[in-house]
């Protein structure tokens, strides 16, 4: 039986945070174990530059996310993972399939366009001010991405939903065009996988900069959960637990019965400090293991780099002939 | 000393024609003999996909190409002669600048532009139909191409002027960002290199269909060299020569004196049949012998494929280094 291929793709912009381990990680690495399934995970450090210009930061990221994985037992006998810049073959169909990509379809794409707004809004008379290509060509290199491996599957936030419409865009002209059998990538907008809130009580997103790393030391981690932005409200006065941070913070981590008996503290009028310090707890141990394992992975850049290495020539051993078949397509192929 | 590195790139989309051979591939044989010069010489067939749809034509166009620069006695020892799918970093180059690139920048091409007034002046509303990202992203990978190898000039016909500029521009933003040390680009404009008319009058292009390739068989070059347009001025009548195609291509191959013999003959009244006659015998002499180098070469592709496998390890040899020092720079770069 054919597996179906879910390719998941991270940044290497930041350092890996609660709500991406709630709303991405873990669900990736869940699904990973699931014997239907091919997962293709990757360090997406030429997507960074579209962002990044601080050199530093970008490869002490990719450093941290590829850390992450493997801390939380990613199996990578199991999985394809890999860093996305040792996989030069991306970048060859990142060319072949933008000769197919209309402008069209760019220019509205809602990452440019959100850009080109705030220029309005800030009065400027040239709408591309300060715009670089790099986020224009975004959607052809996650195209590239995700049709180098066929992937069936590509779990994103409703953001990104669109960006797989364009894969499939340039995908079917390519189909159509030069006759390439290029799968058609659906989107998963997880329903179940809650996005996080950060410490302001907005979305947990590095841009905010509200985030919880993921494995910050113990007394950091208790630190940022006492920043958790509460209300008002006293010891003894019962608390709403659908509006709290806190409270959906613990949710992506207890099981249901914790839950139940979390909600009962709340309305029987828990004091923030004591919640507070609950969920500081119950986070801190089932982090810990985790977290050992991630300190002794960052010390040992060299266990990751092999097993990157080990991950691309997984993954070359696809890209590689069916980037010769694509490029035989379109012409490009040795002439004896 | 520090030989001037000179870069040319032939897009693989057409038949070599006398209007390419005077005016690039003549004049860069003859500068690639130069000692004080180092040529890098080019097909650039991933260039070729942003105008061709039609693989068998890229792929067979990229043969005859090479067979051409061989065929005329390029020393590909001397010369570092490629084609530029075979160096994946310029692919990785061409992400990596383009990161850096304003979208202004490429809003601004000529080609591009050409593309949406050719739009405006159909009616069209939407002034990016039709138009692909290939196009636009065109002078990126122009740059890509040139910044690989640090070259210091760049022979380009005056259209091609703006693409140096836009390559001296991404150079100076990653060397004032990322300290990396780009060689700045200069765009040689030929004064000396003739634009040769085609049959019609008109530049000789492929675009115009108006071409005479260069290694047909002598009797289609006769043949060719018949239906060039000229007037309706009778055998004896003088004729002037500055207004006649037959007397630029002669002129673009014969000598001072034999040009200066011609001219008389065009003010004694010769007829054009007598003319034509005589264009066909002075060129065909002086493409017999590679025209049979050609033919030969054109029937032995393994030949071909060698040299071109010869000139990319040569590139690679120099493109690889320097990449991982560009990648470095950026951010991307092992673990350990």
């Amino acid at each position: 039986m054919t597996k179906t291929k879910v390719l998941t793709g991270i940044t290497t912009t930041g350092t890996p945070h609660l709500g991406n381990y709630v709303g991405a990680i873990r669900p990736a690495i869940e699904e990973s174990r699931d014997e239907n399934i091919q997962s293709y995970l990757f360090l997406a450090d030429y997507h960074a530059l579209i962002k990044g210009r601080d050199p530093k930061r970008i490869h002490q990221s990719g450093l941290e996310i590829a850390a992450t994985w493997l801390a939380l037992g990613l199996d990578t006998d199991r999985v394809t993972f890999y860093r996305q810049s040792d996989i030069p073959e991306i970048m060859e169909l990142n060319w072949i399939v933008g000769c197919m990509t209309a402008k069209g379809l760019m220019n509205r794409a809602h990452a440019y366009k959100a850009s080109t707004q705030a220029n309005q809004e800030a009065g400027e008379s040239d709408l591309d001010k300060g715009i670089l290509m790099g986020l224009f060509n975004y959607p052809i290199l996650m195209a590239a991405d995700i049709l180098m491996f066929n992937a069936n599957r590509v779990p994103v936030g409703r953001d990104q939903v669109q960006h797989l419409e364009m894969a499939r865009d340039i995908a079917g002209r390519m189909n159509h065009h030069y006759k390439t059998r290029f799968v058609m990538p659906e989107a998963v907008v997880g329903e179940n996988t809650a996005v996080l809130n950060g410490l302001d009580g907005r979305k947990m997103s590095k841009s905010y900069d509200n985030t919880i790393p993921l494995f910050v030391p113990e007394k950091k981690l208790l630190k940022l959960i006492r920043k958790i932005k509460t209300n008002s409200l006293e010891p003894g006065e019962p608390k709403d637990p659908a509006t709290c941070t806190l409270f959906q913070i613990f949710s992506a981590f207890a099981t249901e019965a914790e839950i139940a008996e979390k909600r009962k503290q709340y309305e029987a009028g828990a004091g923030w400090g004591d919640l507070k310090n609950e969920l500081f707890e119950y986070i801190n141990t089932v982090l810990t293991e985790p977290r050992e394992r991630y300190n002794a992975l960052m010390a040992d850049p060299a266990f990751i780099e092999a097993e990157l290495k080990k991950g691309a020539e997984k993954a070359r051993a696809e890209a590689a002939p069916f980037l010769q078949d694509i490029r035989k397509k379109v012409g490009i192929s040795p002439f004896a």
